[in-house]
């Protein structure tokens, strides 16, 4: 793995998360773990491009992260990797990179640290099935690793666990220049602003600029976000996207 | 569009979301959709098989979107229809089936209803580009409506808004055999049941067997859930599921 070194290499970092599992699909578990790796990359510099969600089935795994792991620097796996018959990701992943995969003795040693000789069964075993060649993730909250192969990075489902494999990886992480972000709440609805605007995002090629509309207790309002990498050029759009905003709210007497 | 016929046709109905927002990616906005549709999906019968996620750029949504629709028989896009210039999802769903795009008379006169025609600007008509050929879908809570064109549903992406769309559109679905599901709680935990839910799960190949492990105040617990089409075999599964966790607790004297 690669330290981080943001001096010498300011080029995009970008990556792709493929959550696995029926239990999402089928909406009996809601996914809290999206929202929470997307915010993380943004903090540290990295891109995220593009999310799967697929159901336990080998074939759909393989396919989605051959096609995600050959686009985006990293892909983030979540879910699959615990001790019963339908998790399946460990093996999918070795499929995936046409590798061999058994039991771990690395893994062993940390399940042992957790789990007595005669509880370490069959069926925790399997959570020490790790893909050869791959790098095991440190698991603070429940021992059994998580494993790193390539660009791609394999963690559990289950929230907690996968917050503290995250913190675990990201230090060996290659970042990218930190995406910059200012709002201003317009105090106008979206479709007040949406000509003024358009103009404004024309102007100011090198920046994003979004609008995202909300309800307050006042009544329909929006919240303009721009986004950089430079701060002097976020800033100048920001200016920009003021001063369109005060003279709309002059011109509908707000 | 199809009335719902499960009597005659049983088979199965799938569906795929396509969530379409930078503002998703970058963290900012957490999704509530996918769980929303998942769920409501499940409960009329249709399977829901994969969902992705892309950024605010129309090649993207062209190549998610046309991968989802030949695969499923539904896609549900959420996001991308308001007022603004990074709105591109109907210009995109227009590219993606080769049809024209222009300001729909009947999505005109549904927008009417909520502005009068000095607020109808440039900005709000945008919500009223409608691709050729498409139907559109009432909007109960703000007006601008979504659409469909072929097997493809778009619907806006503010939560409120959206589940108004797709309580609209749902009596038009063909729905499939509704998916049952039963839950035990193990009382164990998920690593002591391993080997032995294997067992059963390969002894009822024609059910669906999950496990899912949790915390509860007394500790990791796990509970089995049972998925089928067929009631049946559900119950038969189900049945051996306790008979095996009975088992496994006098066995481990829980």
């Amino acid at each position: 793995m690669t330290a981080s070194d943001t001096s010498s290499s300011p080029a995009l970092v970008t990556a792709a998360i493929l959550v696995i599992g029926d239990e999402i699909l089928s909406g009996r578990t809601k996914d809290k773990n999206i929202g929470y790796i997307a915010e993380y990359l943004t903090n540290i510099g990295i891109e995220l491009r593009e999310v799967r969600i697929v159901p336990d089935v080998q074939e759909e795994i393989v396919s989605a992260l051959n096609a995600l792991r050959s686009r985006q620097t990293y892909v983030f796996t979540t879910g699959g990797i615990g001790p019963t018959h339908d998790d399946i990701t460990a093996d999918s992943v070795a499929a995936a990179f046409g590798v061999s995969i058994d039991h771990d003795p690395r893994a062993i040693a940390m399940l042992s640290e957790r789990f007595p000789a005669d509880q370490l069964n069959e069926a925790r075993l399997r959570m020490a099935r790790i893909p050869a060649g791959a790098n095991l993730i440190a698991n603070s909250v429940s021992k059994a690793p998580g494993f790193n192969i390539g660009n791609v990075y394999v963690m559990a489902g289950v929230p907690s666990i996968m917050q503290a494999m995250l913190d675990a990886l990201a230090p060996t992480l290659k970042t990218g220049v930190k995406i910059l972000s200012d709002t201003v709440r317009a105090g106008l609805r979206e479709g007040d602003i949406g000509t003024a605007l358009a103009e404004v995002a024309k102007a100011h090629p090198d920046v994003s600029i979004g609008s995202y509309p909300f309800f307050s207790d006042e009544g329909p309002d929006t919240n303009v976000v721009v986004r950089s990498r430079d701060a002097q050029k976020l800033a100048e759009a920001m200016a920009a996207v003021k001063t369109m905003l005060a003279a709309e709210q002059a011109r509908l007497g707000v």
